[in-house]
């Protein structure tokens, strides 16, 4: 465990030592929290014009260089082999392991895509008088893959993943205008209401993370959320990709006011 | 000639038949304009990589797919090679051609980057009552090369190019509100007041368009522009690119207000 308030420097510190692998939603508030996948160069051009087309889903935060596992531009002194809770490793499309570090994994012709994260938002919409369910649940978000359609790019096809907050009527105004302000890490939602309009037919069993509470007078509330690349893998196929598992974020040291305009 | 208010699509078929030649601004208010740079297929990645490092200098409204003349996304019946107004050819870094039309030179490995223009939020600032001075004048927007280092990516790097307003300073906050709702077509300036400041020792001479009067009481607002990859052209000399003639417009069938999250 760790203290909420904790610095991003010493969460990594943290996590690279092996000591937190649990979803980090709630921590570090204030500062972004990223996305994860790694290709092999030569499928590099195409997920990056895949993110490049599907910017609500993939809003890129930093693409590593190429065999470079240091990030340049999101936090200093991070590794993106060791800085996440947790990993999954895709082979043609299968998850086939889950680890907590991939160093020696690596090969030096990865490259990192890090990808905005909805937990990033969370605390400015707790600041507005929003719960969080999951987050008071202490729970991992719930995310579906949906009947949407991603944009095509070269290899890569397929839906878009959401996650799902619960929110109370009268605050889906405030939810819309807090979280459209913050457009690198998802903006505003994708969707309000009924579950079913974008293919979901059970929210009570998620594709991804953990489900929670809906209460009587809560319409659920989606986001595009950075596991859709793990939706494309699943569906296209390369021979290797290597995402965080669900929930499991690096966070950056990028502060979420220095992502608004 | 053309009518201001012209549609789009009639105004890119004036083009296309080489009946309009002139700097874009102005036309279709309401509409995004577009930059373009066209480069092979072999260094289209790190462009794309440079673009998504510099994207307030180069934010891509579309990527063609390898090849593709016609737009997907921006617009319908729009081809590359012939609905700008002007284009121009860099062989090994220097300007050689400047043509009406590139299909002569058309080749199947290009990809075009089609990157937002501040002409698209000139007819918002109209609207909030703040003149556009070129505009006015009839001439070009001068455009500046700055001292300011854009991030480089893969062989790219290379200085910002700036586009130049002067505004009454009882406007500079309405100035700056309008266009940060923008950021798809540059959003936000870069820097109020002085040029020196940025590198620019002689505003009466800009590096591309023409110079505008200045009238007292006016600070020069500078935006970041799709003219940069021209600097970065002129710096790394890749073997062959063609770009629009500065000022020189696509005009998309996207409008303003659908850019805005």
């Amino acid at each position: 465990m760790a203290e909420k308030n904790i610095t991003p420097l010493a969460f990594r510190q943290l996590i690279r030592e092996g000591k937190f692998t649990e979803p980090t939603s709630g921590y570090c508030p204030g500062f972004a929290q990223a996305n994860l996948i790694i290709l092999p160069k030569e499928e590099a051009y195409d997920f990056l014009l895949f993110a490049q087309r599907n910017p609500k889903a993939c809003p890129l935060l930093e693409v590593t260089d190429v065999g470079e596992r240091l990030t340049k531009y999101v936090a200093k002194d991070c590794d993106i082999a060791t800085d996440f809770p947790k990993y999954w490793i895709y082979r043609d499309g299968v998850k086939t392991e889950e680890v907590t570090d991939i160093s020696s994994y690596w090969q030096d012709d990865f490259v990192a895509f890090v990808i905005g994260c909805s937990f990033s938002f969370e605390s400015e919409m707790i600041d507005a008088g929003i719960e969080i369910r999951h987050n008071t649940m202490g729970c991992n978000v719930p995310m579906y893959i949906t009947n949407i359609d991603c944009v095509p790019a070269g290899r890569f096809s397929g839906k878009m993943v959401v996650s799902m907050r619960p929110i109370p009527s009268n605050q889906l105004v405030k939810t819309v205008t807090v979280t459209a302000a913050l457009p690198k890490v998802h903006g505003s939602p994708i969707h309000i209401g009924d579950p079913k309009e974008i293919g979901i037919t059970d929210v009570a069993h998620p594709d991804f993370g953990d489900p929670v509470e809906i209460r009587p007078g809560e319409t659920t509330v989606f986001w595009p959320c950075g596991v859709t690349p793990q939706s494309i893998v699943m569906n296209v196929k390369p021979k290797l990709a290597i995402t965080h598992a669900p929930g499991h974020m690096l966070v950056t040291d990028v502060k979420n006011v220095d992502l608004k305009e």
